[in-house]
């Protein structure tokens, strides 16, 4: 019997172009698209949160990062894709690998212009780009439609700034920059600019929509655009209406765009509508700015954190119960658990991303997708890894926590603590203005660096306020991202360490950049730790922590202990002094 | 009295451009130029090793950067030039400034061609740029001639690769990249791939020239040809027929050049003799190849080091011993007398750079340039700091020592330590293969980051084997230089703090990066260090020393004693016994 990704593969051959590209994303740049644009499971099976295929009439390949070489490696089986991977030393990139697979020609290569930005669209110059809107739909009988959910209209008290405000400041903004408005593609930037959010695309409460900002107006191109709330400001047009909206910039001036996150299909409308010259590629100055929590959004993180951080320890509670009765949990069973208590929280909105519930070997693999069917039984031995989150009104939480269920072997307490000795070093980071992630990243990967040990995936990612879970433009990782952390940001800390056919390990919290003080050196930040949860001293081993990451971790767990207590059962607070003890 | 330079700023305005460029370095891209190019020290008076000058009809400015900020403002008095600050958060570069300075026109610029990379020029494509090679030889009267010396062929014995071998790699690579032939204007490199040296320039043992490499030829274009040696395999032609050997290169095919170290007139002669097509713009090769040293060139660092360790033993005996008995030593003397001891050691070719040879507040200044005539007295209390290293023909040393020189204060002793702990925790770093410097410098910076301390200049950078001093391509800094550390690159590790009017601090050994060991993680690297001379143990308080790091200090002071001490006097061995006591 046949592989049906491999005749999907053959029926795209079949098109006839030297070369076909199938993005892992949407018309947005969305790192997770809705399912109408999974078009990379769709034609691989592959399901990871990060992949991109190329078709030739000799190959086909899938370029993925780190995280999910494993995964790929099993789900690409018969399949006749091969894995290409990103994120490792001398890793050949699509376009690079395109040039030396047509060294000698210009080649014909297919895209669906809606689905890449005008950024991927350049690094291919070399090739006459053939742009094919929803390509893959001639192929793909049963492909989902786009998808619209209710419009939710966020309370300004809740998110501490009004909508008014925040595009008064954008305008400033593209003044600055000598242009006239802005066409924002970034579902994320649009939903933060409106104080709208949704339900569109599955953990990530966007609205489907793009949005034109000018010096006079403010239009947004929403689907059902009957049914979505009147916004006071905004003028509402069709989704399908963005055409004409483009129309209506010419003779307004300069309109800026961001290469990164709108679309090539849209880039060329406006090219032919408004002409190259009224057009400014520049990174669109929202992010930075949405990435800088304001004064209600920060308190809104802490009740988040405080909220998360009881269902987690009335979760590690039942779960370390149920385990040691003999009761037979699977990963499937604990996941629902937990989304079952997060539920329950007032302002809850649904889990920042799916659950990672993973035992054992399965942790091995930092993106473990836990089956609803035959999940591993989590037994009274080894590590269990939680990575989880949730979106309430006010924030937005990610935090993984590994516990030893029973007896851990030497080699797992030794891994668990150096992961946790590089996110302890991590979080009592103080550094200088100006200071980027990636100028920092290595004080969480020391420790295991010294243990020729390391993780391949980024230490830290921004998080949004009840929005993305992965939030730019600061990260903390080994690439070269310039931008620097700033007051305000949250990002998380989560370093790790995976073994295959064993463990793995990973240890997160989500941490506030926050003023640490001024000297005659200049100014200085450091981190607040936002996330409430004990980390478990159980797979510890003592020697191994220096003097002051001890008194990091006795703090922190006694902060975790003080606030949670008064909101958690009695035998449930008690099971936390216990696991709080000083080590 | 009219000031000198205001006087010359006046006569630059008086060529009546938009604003005239004047650049610190020479028609090679020079870190350090010959006195024929000491352009920006005739115009300002500022003798810092890194400056820029911009003069329009109401401005005047000079941008360096840190190192030089305490400098610049002093020499700049009654100058009417202003200090623009560079490497600091939020500066303006000369481009950004002079495009905000002219926002309506484009202004007319003049430049000295020769003296400005390509790279440069494309920085400021908004003006109209007049190139006037040599631009201040019409008012610099006696301006001196361009410098030639005798050139030296180096043993190949020594060096470990001859000429023929690395021309060949570099036809090899200049072939993987479609180029027939390469100009090369880098006088590091023409030295490096020649196995020649000269004494053109101070502390660089350079010849000044041009050299082309094509498939075929090497033609090498320096002064005064006929007294300049025979070299197998290679074609020589006088400096100023470069001209002359591009006109040959037309039909030869495409030519690279690094538009970071190939000058503006060069490159507008290589244009319109063969067209702009044929050129291809690229980071030189030669310079990540000649950072790697061999097993030869490893050996000869190996022993340079020996040489200069038991000169700087000698030297700190009897400063020690001087001071202490009362003698008048000045920083003068002090540098004469290192100097001294090492141009008694064979094979001794100079000093890699000028010491700089402070005391108290002097070492404030991290560049202090100490004076011949009324340098301050070095006294029996606080901390005396020593930067300096020599060039000998089997290798190039650097290194920093502050002592101290009696009792020193609680906040001399607290910064000596805390700046000795970054040196040592960088010295003990362990990092995966593709790490580059600029991911590891917070190792070095984050004890004093923690006490709000800070140090404005870089961390590291590479060194040439009888070569510059400053040697990419790699390096230790907060910049975001993707440049890979790899085995055999040699780099400095040298962190420090300064106190205006108080006191400075910089500890600074060489290090060598090398194999680790390998892992299921991957490659992982560390350093030996090079450098062999004690590290006082007078001014540390212990308790703010980990047990790792005394772990190291007693180790690498036990190395120095026993590599040295059969090579000292019984008296300074006994000091030296002293001196590296355990701690």
């Amino acid at each position: 019997m046949e592989n049906i990704y491999a005749k999907r593969i053959e029926e795209i051959r079949k098109l006839g172009f030297d070369a076909v590209i199938i993005k892992g994303t949407d018309p947005h740049s969305s790192e997770y698209p809705a399912d109408r644009w999974k078009q990379v499971q769709w034609v691989s099976g592959f399901t990871g949160e990060a992949g991109d295929i190329v078709v030739t009439a000799d190959h086909a390949g899938l370029w993925t990062d780190t995280r999910y070489f494993i995964q790929a490696n099993a789900q690409l089986k018969g399949t006749g894709i091969e894995l290409h991977k990103t994120r490792v030393p001398g890793e050949v990139g699509i376009p690079q690998w395109l040039k030396s697979h047509f060294p000698d020609r210009r080649p014909r290569v297919a895209v669906d212009g809606l689905c890449q930005s005008i950024g991927d669209i350049r690094s291919l110059s070399f090739c006459e780009i053939i742009d094919c809107p929803d390509l893959l739909s001639q192929l793909w009988a049963d492909r989902p439609a786009i998808p619209h959910t209710p419009v939710e209209v966020l309370n300004e008290k809740t998110v501490g700034m009004s909508r008014h405000e925040k595009i008064s400041r954008l305008r400033s903004q593209l003044e600055a920059k000598g242009c006239k408005g802005i066409l924002i593609g970034s579902l994320d930037e649009i939903a933060w600019l409106l104080n709208v959010r949704g339900e569109d695309i599955d953990y990530n409460p966007y609205v489907i929509s793009y949005l034109i900002v000018t010096t006079k107006r403010t239009v947004w191109f929403v689907r059902n655009v009957d049914e979505v709330p009147q916004i006071e400001g905004v003028v509402k047009a069709g989704y399908g209406s963005l055409a004409d909206g483009i129309e209506d910039l010419k003779g307004c001036g300069r309109i800026m765009i961001d290469p990164s996150t709108v679309n090539f299909s849209v880039y060329k409308t406006l090219k032919s509508a408004l002409g190259e010259d009224n057009l400014k590629f520049e990174k669109s100055p929202v992010a930075p700015y949405k990435a800088v929590k304001n004064e209600k959004e920060i308190e809104g993180f802490r009740k988040a954190f405080l909220e998360d951080g009881i269902a987690m320890e009335n979760f590690l509670y039942w779960l370390e119960n149920e385990v040691a009765s003999g009761s037979k949990i699977t990963e499937w069973d604990a996941s629902v658990r937990l989304t079952e208590l997060r539920s329950r929280i007032k302002g809850y909105r649904g889990n920042s991303f799916g659950n990672i519930s993973a035992y054992g070997p399965n942790a091995a693999l930092p993106h473990y997708s836990t089956p609803v069917e035959n999940s591993d039984l989590i037994r009274k031995k080894g590590l269990y890894l939680v990575d989880s989150g949730g979106h309430y009104e006010y924030g937005t939480t990610d935090i993984t926590r590994t516990v030893p269920m029973g007896r851990c072997t030497r080699s797992e307490k030794e891994d668990y603590t150096l992961v946790l000795k590089g996110m302890i070093d991590l979080s009592m980071a103080v550094f200088p203005e100006g200071t980027a992630g990636c100028q920092i990243d290595a004080l969480a990967r020391r420790p295991l660096w010294e243990a020729k040990k390391n993780f391949g995936h980024g230490t830290g990612h921004g998080i949004g306020f009840f929005s993305g879970v992965h939030e730019g433009p600061q990260d903390i990782r080994q690439n070269f991202n310039p931008m620097p952390l700033l007051p305000g940001m949250v990002t998380s800390n989560e370093p790790g360490l995976y073994r295959e056919g064993k463990y793995g390990i990973r240890h997160e919290n989500v941490l506030l950049c926050r003023e640490h003080g001024k000297s005659e050196y200049g100014r200085f930040f450091s981190f607040e730790t936002l996330t409430l949860c004990h980390i478990d001293r159980g797979a510890i081993i003592r020697r191994l922590l220096s003097k002051e990451e001890r008194r990091w971790l006795n703090a922190y767990n006694r902060t975790v202990r003080k606030k949670l207590s008064p909101h958690l059962e009695s035998e449930v607070a008690k099971w936390l002094r216990k696991k709080t003890r000083r080590i």
